[in-house]
């Protein structure tokens, strides 16, 4: 650590102070800023200039799945940028060669053409255009429960309230339910309950006019708006809702694909295949950025003699796919996908026992490494521990809580009254388990907030 | 060339063929896609798989300033790879800290806060957030001859056809004229040119209604359609037409920024400071990914206690900000904004001869080395060579032309019935010449298509 910092030159606080006096602060009030000034990352492990260890448990956003700091990632980028860091997208280059039959390997069902982007973002506005066009239709559905990305289209797909500053938005996004069981408005009839939200779709198309309906568009897996995972015959029920009205199906995989479940894509796991795939985070590990549009073939066709309608200068960057191939090889070599489903089954019980032991846990949800603990009032009422969209004033006791993980060495993301438990995929079981222990220790004080 | 071949391990033939059947290429019909299969690149030369050597006379999308294979932006990439690759925006890191910084000592005016973002588009995207917020007000005055990116605001402020197949866009983005003496139909009255054109805008935000409209926004050189350089007066105009009316002016700098027209920014040839300038494409010169919106203190004021709106997960990203602070650097050793200043001269020169010399060429214009050559089939008429929003199958004399520049070693950017000059502001008088002289042969060919 006294090594990194330095060789940074630069103390804590002259790191800290320059970023708040220089640079504005994402989804922030600048003046309640207080960033970790980060030096060091290993595996699930980063280190702040004062050399205070954090064990990552949520993989930065949910996205360094392979872990920090890994080698043969940090050769290829090396390499690559000595060989050739960039072209613009109009050219051919063999880290896009690569890594198009790569992704075209491990992608679902026929989605074997890609759209390289930028991010996740830009990846979903470029699904929205393709449904548009492809269908001739302008309306697509997606669900309020969700996030989709800040530019101008992804962030009005998002039904959570990051949504509201960027309104009005595109037109003909309309919003449904989601099927989020814990806090479902309208059964708690177990055995009806996928069967009525899905009806509940299909009204929203009769009203809306199916032949208006270009998609509709779903986070496989819902990521930070509380980890919904689908119960069986959701996702089947969806596509054949699709095909019925001749809608695509596109499923956001930017956090839940590139092993976060337990499966290459989330997708996976119920046999669904979508007609366009959105993926970022996991594919490069953040390392550097990089999204993409999976395409089916049969909609790849539609542009063999119509202008494909989009691409940025970034597109397609060598030195960002070369980074992609390094990480996909990753989790092949290191057996990565089938480490989080077993180290799922670990999360899944131990997130179980956390619900016995602590009273103001109201849910715990798994898939994989993606899981969340939900902090309650009240067990029966199941009224949330801090309200939705809660402000920062009315944060306090996560505040307390996040205080508590950080002081012991736990990084994770904290929203409203949830927080998340997403390590990088390559934890080990007692990784895992320290985790898991700051975290049992720290519900104590939410529990004291119930009790 | 060969050892870079070898070492890639893929021929021409291979590169280009999974590259068309894996991925799909940006703005174009994917059938009538052939791409150059590029190895290598260094200064102001790339190489394709097949040895051959092209003088890139656009710096590839108008971004690799610095020019091909700097040493020491590789340096840069390599060694933050090593130290610290990604961690997530919240967090604060020295490159953060030492690229903002930098930013604020050669931004124009109060510009001294930054908000880092992917590229271009996402930086025009977060300026649109940013001005509605903080003017209260949701319409935006963009011009027609425009192009600020590919997502849905970007897209939607967008005036070229690219636009249109994103349509419905967001709401309350207005189009008005450009200030594009060649083509104007209002007035060849040189003296009250500027004025007539300002006038035009103010009585569109007239009858919008100013206290409905939150910024103006424009290139300040429009690049790709058309090189159009405002007349002295122009921007100063907007700019007491924004104060006027509360209204905020934004600069879109991607293209024009970095050196390109001879200054840092092209708003410094007028002295203006916008209110907020977005920028990219220099800032790294395309060896990684990055865009920044620069604010005004005043605004940024207005998120110290309201949460700024805003933020990806590769918004910045170390590995990138690392490579924008090496490429500052090289602007600042080699003097690069004095030579892009002292080659514009010769450009601007020889340009003009090209004009005396062929009767296809209508109109020149340059800024710096920011350049473009205008065809047309009548000087009397000014009839473009090719029509507006020419089709593929209308390109028929364009696409000889562009084929004799590739075969003659000379790559730039063709669109509809103009070409580009805009190397890298590294280049040297010989090499300029060099691809001056491909020029002079080339129009030739539409000279016996005019004649």
């Amino acid at each position: 650590m006294a090594e990194a910092f330095l060789e940074a030159g630069m103390t804590a606080e002259e790191i800290v102070a320059l970023c708040r006096q220089y640079t504005i602060y994402e989804w922030s009030a600048q003046g309640m800023v207080d960033p970790i000034p980060v030096v060091r990352a290993k595996g699930v492990y980063f280190w702040d200039a004062r050399g205070r260890r954090y064990l990552d448990f949520n993989s930065q956003l949910m996205n360094v799945n392979i872990g920090h700091g890994d080698e043969r990632v940090i050769r290829a980028i090396q390499e690559q940028a000595a060989r050739l860091p960039y072209v613009n997208p109009f050219m051919a280059t063999e880290p896009r060669a690569r890594l198009g039959r790569m992704l075209a390997e491990i992608a679902p069902g026929d989605l074997k053409k890609v759209f390289f982007t930028l991010g996740g973002a830009d990846a979903n506005e470029n699904a929205i255009k393709i449904a548009r066009l492809y269908t001739g239709r302008h309306k697509i559905i997606a669900r309020y429960r969700s996030y989709h990305g800040a530019t101008a289209g992804a962030i009005t797909l998002t039904g959570d309230p990051r949504r509201w500053p960027a309104e009005p938005g595109i037109p003909g996004v309309i919003h449904v339910m989601d099927p989020y069981r814990y806090r479902c408005r309208w059964c708690m009839r177990e055995e009806r309950c996928t069967l009525d939200c899905l009806n509940h779709v299909e009204d929203v198309i009769q009203f809306e006019g199916p032949h208006t309906i270009a998609a509709v568009f779903i986070e496989t897996v819902t990521g930070t708006n509380g980890i919904i995972i689908p119960p069986d015959g959701y996702l089947e029920g969806l596509r054949m809702l699709c095909d019925r009205y001749g809608i695509l199906l596109i499923c956001d995989e930017v956090m839940s694909g590139f092993g976060r479940t337990g499966e290459w894509f989330a997708v996976n796991h119920w046999k669904v295949v979508p007609d366009l795939m959105t993926v970022a985070k996991g594919l490069t590990s953040g390392y550097l950025p990089l999204g993409a549009v999976l395409i089916s073939e049969r909609i790849a066709e539609f542009f063999r003699d119509r202008p494909f309608p989009g691409g940025l200068t970034y597109n397609s960057h060598p030195l960002c796919l070369a980074a992609a191939i390094a990480t996909l090889q990753v989790y092949q070599e290191d057996r990565l996908i089938e480490n989080a489903r077993r180290m799922g089954e670990i999360l899944a019980r131990e997130l179980a026992r956390l619900k016995e032991r602590h009273p103001s846990v109201g849910d715990v949800r798994s898939i994989g490494l993606f899981g969340v603990v939900e902090l309650v009032k009240n067990r029966e009422t199941r009224e949330p521990l801090v309200p939705f969209n809660a402000q920062p004033r009315e944060m306090g006791i996560m505040n307390r809580l996040k205080e508590f993980f950080l002081q012991n060495g736990l990084y994770t993301f904290i929203r409203w009254n949830t927080f998340f438990t997403n390590p990088p995929l390559c934890i080990r079981e007692e990784e895992l388990m320290e985790g898991l222990e700051i975290i049992d220790r720290g519900l104590e004080i939410t529990d004291d907030a119930v009790a």
